[in-house]
């Protein structure tokens, strides 16, 4: 991996020169153009109001969860997540919300045995798009595809899988002990150290790109798995609406770092070899560790 | 690191019959014998009291961080943080506390300009007492010695050099842009994935053993780097006080796994071969995610 990061920066060092520092990861994603980065689309973005009207804004990743996000999009736009509660957070690991009742009925057409969305052919149009990041552990690679935090591994019949990987904001379908896969109506988010042991056992379907903190600040659960043992400890959600079912002028509007870009590769290289404040640079970076640049671009 | 993991599994795979499902991380930690854990010291145990009666305790480093934990003890012992605030909570980073004012003298006798104590040499003994979990990335290995995160790579000199490791939950001693090390009056904790490119850059000296949740959970600061913008909205600290300056009877008492016991290597594979829910074990774990046993033996 360090040989790539060095490539990776050689465009920043010519441009620099020789006696200058090397840019720092905001002075690069301040140097960036208006096409290193591509805009969430409307219908991948969901606003989520909490009861005191905090507002978290997650993406969708449909393309490597369609169908589960297909089921999000309909409770979604049917209005089911409205009124259900925050139910469990557990220090270090994950917030998950959903029905405490278990007896809400979901709308007609979710697939309610979904297929497992939990990893994905790594083909050769994905490879090529991939960034790498880092080696062994887990995965072979774990990079960057498409915006997404990712790792790849070839797999017993020759093949390479891919899988997203449980970075710290990532949005997963929670789901029961069978190896059923959930049907989108139980979500979570990770609100600690990455806890990748869930990869490819559990569909993620998406990330917070901001508003994050009113969920990983709320009081910790103190039952078993850090579910809130009251039901008056439960934290209201008004509402979970897709963007794009607002009137166009009010949607939120953001944008992700490409991450197939020069500017990322040196993003990500500048990460890996911090100066200033740092005495010694640490030459690698965690997948989970990178901070991927996301920034909004219209309020909502 | 799977051979090493495999291996250490060995004597648990012979206990069981081979068609009974080898034994989960709780199962391990309950069949554990007292000898498997060592007591963390009086002296070696902060008691900090927030305003509204909470209370976190933090382990200290001694045997890594000796000259900044003497720091701390008579920082403690002088009733010096009696009275300071949290002032910084960023999210996914870390919380940060201590004299807000910046005004406040430090008693005599504290070493004002300690010297480093990033990294550590990695000798004969502290190797025979490693156990690996994880290999490459920031640090050759990776794993615990003496019930700490610990990484230890080769150096340019020849030698191996060892450092803590910056997981969830570690505390470490705030510096300026200088390359000073702090005088530990300024205390952080992590709350977030590891920020391993604080490791070597910035002195660790201990860890939070029971209350994190207090902290984790606090309001993120809205200023740069998570700072609280409004004096109002620090939080204060009562006391941090050392377990040793309470009455015998009073001071509460707190057991770490031993890492280089059978019990943890089993712990530690049994980790990364997770059963029951998960439809495919990781067959590795992060160093960060192990989530070492640590109990309380008594009240405080």
């Amino acid at each position: 991996m360090k040989q790539l990061l060095l490539l990776a920066a050689a465009p920043l060092l010519l441009a620099a020169q020789a006696s200058e520092p090397p840019a720092t990861p905001g002075e690069i994603v301040a140097a960036t153009a208006d096409e290193d980065w591509r805009p969430i689309a409307a219908d991948n973005l969901l606003v989520m109001t909490l009861g005191d009207g905090s507002e978290v804004f997650i993406e969708l990743a449909a393309s490597f969860a369609p169908i589960h996000v297909a089921n999000i999009r309909r409770l979604a736009r049917e209005g089911w997540y409205d009124g259900i509660t925050i139910n469990r957070v557990q220090d270090n690991y994950v917030v998950q919300w959903g029905d405490a009742t278990q007896s809400k009925a979901v709308p007609i057409g979710i697939e309610t045995e979904p297929p497992a969305e939990y990893d994905f052919a790594m083909g050769d149009t994905y490879l090529a798009a991939f960034t790498n990041v880092q080696d062994g552990n887990y995965e072979q690679y774990s990079g960057y595809l498409g915006g997404w935090p990712v790792g790849h591994s070839p797999r017993e019949d020759g093949q390479r899988s891919g899988t997203l990987v449980h970075c710290y904001g990532m949005v997963g379908v929670g789901r029961g002990n069978d190896p059923d896969t959930g049907n989108g109506a139980e979500l979570y988010t990770v609100i600690g150290h990455a806890p990748r042991h869930l990869d490819r056992n559990i569909s993620l379907v998406g990330r917070i790109v901001e508003g994050i903190g009113a969920l990983s600040s709320l009081p910790r659960g103190t039952g078993p798995l850090g579910f809130y043992e009251e039901e008056s400890q439960r934290v209201p959600i008004a509402s979970i609406a897709l963007a794009s079912a607002l009137p166009e002028a009010e949607q939120p509007r953001f944008e992700v770092m490409r991450t197939n870009s020069d500017a990322f590769r040196a993003y990500v290289d500048a990460r890996a070899n911090r100066t200033g404040w740092f005495v010694r640079p640490a030459r690698a970076v965690d997948v989970c560790n990178v901070n991927l640049p996301i920034r909004r671009v219209r309020g909502g």
